[in-house]
């Protein structure tokens, strides 16, 4: 099999999150697809957020931020506020927001789970963005999925892959454990 | 919608990736889902191992890594070296490897799409892993997959959620474009 040098990254789907922040007292959220679980325990997740943000400003102004999970019936309104800056429109009513223990992490309700954090750390590459690291201090779910069982069924996560929107597809194998299944040549 | 507390975190689908290292400059190569991409330009992958892997001693010893995208037909030998040390089993035979301009970042063949990364920055949390942020020094692809048009319907990469993988569903919205269509309360 040929290769042949490519001058694009992040070939792989982005899993779609909403991040909220406090900006001047008031919710404020956006779009990011720049997330990561950095570590179990503690358990930290990552967010990259551009440094011309409001919810930049936000997360420097109080130390803290929510990572809310969308489902796919809240498509419309994921790309919403990722294309407008809450410099420009009201963001406040949006959603139907929830505060936990730390008070200044926005949550969203409509958003089958959420994850309130600390910033535990920053990091700039000299790029664009900052690196924002949350100790997640206590998560969310919908009290009906939790009934149902929680899972990526019924969570129904968006997937981001350049300039579209997926949903997950089905289940495929058991990990840590189709693996055994593999005969080493 | 009433919410509950749970204990469980990354309740999203995270894309699967198999990092890549010399060990003793030999290839070695492991899962991982904790990965993101962090920053555009230069670009910037982060991905966090675990102390004890082999994988993260290889990292340390070069300062070069490599990112590969499995496609859902690599799922059994994906999940194979996930549950496999390389002290354990000799994985230099597993896959055609190639090796680029880092000369040390060892890169699979069959995988669809790779990138050669050098370690820019370590961060230990003290937690289990550490987080190797690396640039992005070159980015490779299949030929055939190009000619067709690189996709993430060609790539077919792998999702992971807790214990069981998923393709990557049908496409659901034109990102930064459907969001026009909601209309604000």
């Amino acid at each position: 099999m040929g290769k042949k040098i490519i001058r694009n990254f992040g070939n792989t789907a982005l899993p779609v999150t909403i991040v909220g922040a406090n900006v001047n007292g008031k919710p404020n959220f956006m779009t990011v697809g720049f997330y990561a679980w950095v570590e179990y325990n503690p358990s930290i997740f990552s967010v990259s957020i551009d440094k011309k943000q409001f919810t930049n400003q936000g997360i420097k102004e109080n130390g803290t931020f929510s990572v809310n999970i969308p489902s796919e019936k809240m498509m419309l309104v994921t790309d919403y506020i990722g294309l407008k800056s809450g410099r420009d429109i009201d963001k406040t009513k949006i959603f139907d927001v929830f505060y936990g223990d730390l008070e200044t992490a926005p949550m969203i309700n409509e958003a089958p789970v959420n994850y309130e954090c600390k910033v535990i750390k920053t990091i700039d590459f000299n790029g664009s963005s900052d690196m924002f690291f949350g100790e997640v201090i206590k998560s969310y779910a919908d009290e009906d999925l939790c009934e149902e069982g929680l899972n990526i069924k019924n969570i129904k996560p968006i997937l981001l892959y350049f300039q579209k929107y997926y949903s997950v597809g089905s289940e495929i194998g058991d990990a840590y454990k189709v693996g055994l299944k593999y005969e080493s040549k």
